[in-house]
């Protein structure tokens, strides 16, 4: 077998059977051994092969996007709430550049990825051709992992490697470099899997120490964040706070976050920094869970960038990458051994009526909302008021902006939908970053996933407008506006969605949405809503 | 003043008027200097400030553009048309990395960029906040200059070395990245311009040595590139072709070819290397000038990378960045004193008529095509036989894909349109890729941009298709088959164009198609035509 057939079995070996792919040339041996990795073949080959065994159909399965940004957000959805990486294929630097940024945002919510780019045949880099590119360069802006792999033997080895080191260090972006002739050359073997190295635990001590400030009796805060915002987590900290009066808080960004009726009901940080000092004032000690200490997202003239609150002491349960879950249960036991969680009632919103505002478009979601729903947020602005109104909603997850480079959207839906065919997916996304990767729209067409996408069409670049104000940029004017307005010409996404395969409406009511929404998640296959909210501000 | 508007003083000072822009809060400060630096004011401030005098109105001329893949392939299309640069405004690592494959294909094309990438405050840095990013290591794949600037005093001097290094070495990306405490910081001192490094003139005794080899009768065949794709390099090289019986070849992608009735009309090399080596068999030597011996765009099994004939030799008169256009004039001179340039004479297909067809769209084209026009040409396999077709058309530019990182097509046409407004712009754009960077289209409708685009739409990856055979990947079956395919859905470039401004049409004859575009032509603004061309092959 070759190369590229030996990397897919690996692969497939390993659990990883998702690859969303844009190719190019150097990458045409990778798109042909899809087909001659089947599901029989699989195991079969290979002193080392290992058979996949027992799950059905173990081929890997090519997910084409048209944009590479959409081939890497799409890999971070899918990880997100598969659990479990996919693969995806780049073409050489240029297409790594154009997957960038939302590997970056795969690395800020630590998702275990794949990243295969393709590169020219070995032999052919000396002659610096067109596409010659750094890709090392490139990659190595993810501080994640990074092998090129440098012969056919070793390349199901190297993918093996990959795969486990994708899932380690709490996860993050595992970036594997083939070029051609690995790919083409023979003498390929597919590998068992690599286990992952497993979480570091967190050492007794430390819990004892934190467990020690919840009993002073003095104001706590509880920050988490990772998979801590998940079910287990969220249960944890839930007893511990009733317990002890701390108040827990969900990290600004959580990469998944499970909320809803039947869930403890966590407030998340803000987004401001001005939120965040507001939140946090008066807390003697932060205790802070898998995530880091609140710093602001931008820096402001005069205005602090280390959002812990003055004189508070900082107290780290768990670092990013530790077995923060397994240190939240071992906390809750050790203060809140029989304590029950305080559970989230169900509990919605009326449905509203007339013209579309920030408010009442949250309040058709949160009444409309169905059980098991996954929510891709990039509402940015429009969506402020969104927690209030979901947070009753049946039991949901919600796919946050993690890195904050815009884009990500569109393509962690269609992700999240690949490996969720049973869920209702729905993708809140603003209309200043829509155009980033919305051929998302096409794949989620070709796929027939099942995305309703509500576009919060305010046309402007509304957080920019709030953000100049914020910098203390004081003597804008038309020109400065100019670039942070998206009308001339409004953009009619109705239009731009039909044309890549989505049915698709506008809403200018509240009592249109609604009708829109029920009827979207009636129906198998994308809808995208063009729904014309104005600016909250 | 503060750094934002010396910033941008010393930008306009120095001729660069233009800044297309992809801002997030960490540019708000530059994107508010935009007011503040106006034509009264920006050459009467600072003790180093110059005078832009006398070109009318000076000031900075922000484009925005809903991606940063459109902002650099703008920026490269404004200076291959302007010949000075112009400034980019791009948001940290991702927003770079967004642009990445678009300023690759400027470097490959020479073109001077002023590629300016806000980044966090200095101080900022520490907290490592979600945006935080490599951006020195993503732009250092781009092997061109880069500088960070330390200090609001500082910035302006920054620029002006910016300006100056972007337009040496024959032309590069000079990256400054710009904290945003340097922006908003006061004390900034816009500074006169810093005059570039002039390109290295060729010796007298390359220039007699290539003569020499030129008149030994022996076959040889004379590849340009770089700057002498234009008038003056390829009037001189038609008159040493006439004198010594050389043959010219210009390479396979040029920056900027000028060509048509009245110009020398020079063969150009082909993409495939199998045409390459069809073109180059035979000749004992090979004189380069302007760009270096060709080489296969990518590795195939068994077949060569370097496409100079076996035995011949090569003879470099200038080097990419050297003076090739003073070398081919002083060569000229040399073999060929008295010697007149073969002009090509004015001649166009006629008209065709029938369902479109890889031929007779460009028929069409080489009919119609109007004197002046500019081609930005992204038209891959769509586009091989209209070279032929547009020979003897009047006097026009070509754009091509210098480093074959598709998405440019779009954006190069949006840049060129600015930098020449009284100029047809053309942009001849392949399906498969058009999606990248499809956003450029709301660009040329908010500014209302000269543009016709030909959306040639086969529905499928062709040119992969072709490289599937190519690379000999023979077991290829549905699922590699399904990764080439662009149909399902089909996609809608009408619907796709007004939904972001741009009027659009449909051609499914070549009637309909010349109706199409001579209508376009004779409106302002832009249009784009769904044209429906079969595949080549």
């Amino acid at each position: 077998m070759n190369g590229a057939q030996s990397l897919i079995r690996t692969l497939v070996n390993a659990g990883v059977d998702v690859c969303f792919a844009n190719p190019g040339t150097s990458e045409m041996h990778f798109v042909a051994a899809l087909d001659s990795v089947s599901a029989s073949s699989a195991g079969g080959h290979g002193a080392n092969a290992s058979s996949a065994g027992g799950h059905g159909g173990p081929e890997m399965r090519g997910v084409l996007a048209l944009f590479e940004g959409v081939v890497t957000g799409a890999a971070d959805g899918y990880a997100r709430v598969a659990g479990r990486p996919a693969a995806t294929l780049l073409h050489l630097g240029p297409g790594l550049g154009n997957g960038l940024a939302n590997l970056h945002n795969a690395r800020r919510a630590h998702t275990p990825i794949v990243n295969v780019v393709g590169d020219h045949a070995t032999y052919h880099k000396k002659y610096d051709a067109p596409l010659e590119s750094d890709i090392e360069a490139i990659s190595s802006s993810l501080k994640g992992w990074i092998r090129r792999s440098g012969s056919s033997v070793d390349v199901g080895a190297d993918a093996a490697f990959a795969v486990a080191a994708s899932q380690e260090a709490g996860g993050q972006v595992a970036t594997l470099i083939l070029p051609a002739d690995v790919s083409w050359g023979d003498g390929g073997v597919a590998v068992k899997p690599v286990p992952p190295k497993a979480p570091q635990q967190v050492a007794d001590t430390t819990v004892k120490a934190v467990a020690e400030v919840l009993r002073t009796g003095e104001p706590v805060a509880l920050l988490i964040g990772g998979p801590a915002c998940r079910e287990a987590g969220l249960l944890a900290v839930s007893r511990v706070a009733s317990a002890t009066g701390a108040k827990p808080f969900v990290e600004t960004f959580p990469a998944r976050l499970e909320r809803g009726a039947g869930l403890p009901s966590v407030e998340r940080l803000g987004y401001l920094a001005e939120q965040v000092t507001y939140q946090l004032t008066g807390f003697k000690h932060l205790v802070v869970a898998g995530t880091k200490s609140p710093v602001s997202f931008f820096a402001y003239p005069g205005k602090p960038g280390d959002l812990v609150p003055e004189g508070a002491q900082v107290h780290t349960l768990a670092e990013p990458g530790q077995d923060v879950v397994a240190a939240l249960a071992a906390l809750a036991d050790e203060v809140a051994p029989d304590v029950e969680p305080v559970l989230q009632q169900a509990q919605r919103p009326a449905l509203p009526s007339g013209p579309l505002t920030a408010q009442n478009w949250v309040e058709v979601i949160g009444a409309l909302l169905p059980e098991g729903a996954i929510i891709s947020d990039e509402a940015n602005t429009s969506g402020v008021l969104l927690p209030a109104a979901t947070a009753g909603a049946p039991r949901h997850d919600v796919l946050t902006l993690t890195g904050g480079a815009i884009g990500q959207g569109l393509p962690v839906a269609t992700g999240a939908a690949i490996a969720a065919p049973d869920r209702p997916v729905i993708a809140l996304q603003a209309d200043g970053s829509a155009l980033y990767t919305i051929s998302a729209l096409w794949t989620m067409a070709r796929e027939n996933l099942n995305v309703t996408t509500v576009l919060l069409n305010n046309r402007a670049y509304a957080i920019l407008r709030m953000e100049l104000q914020r910098v203390g940029a004081t003597t804008s004017g038309p020109k400065a506006n100019e670039l942070l307005d998206l009308s001339r010409p409004d953009m009619d996404f109705v239009k731009i969605a039909e044309g890549m395969g989505v049915p698709a409406s506008r809403a200018t009511t509240a009592e249109e949405l609604a009708d829109q929404f029920s009827r979207a998640l009636a129906e198998p296959g994308p809808h995208l809503i063009d729904a014309l909210v104005p600016p909250l501000m």
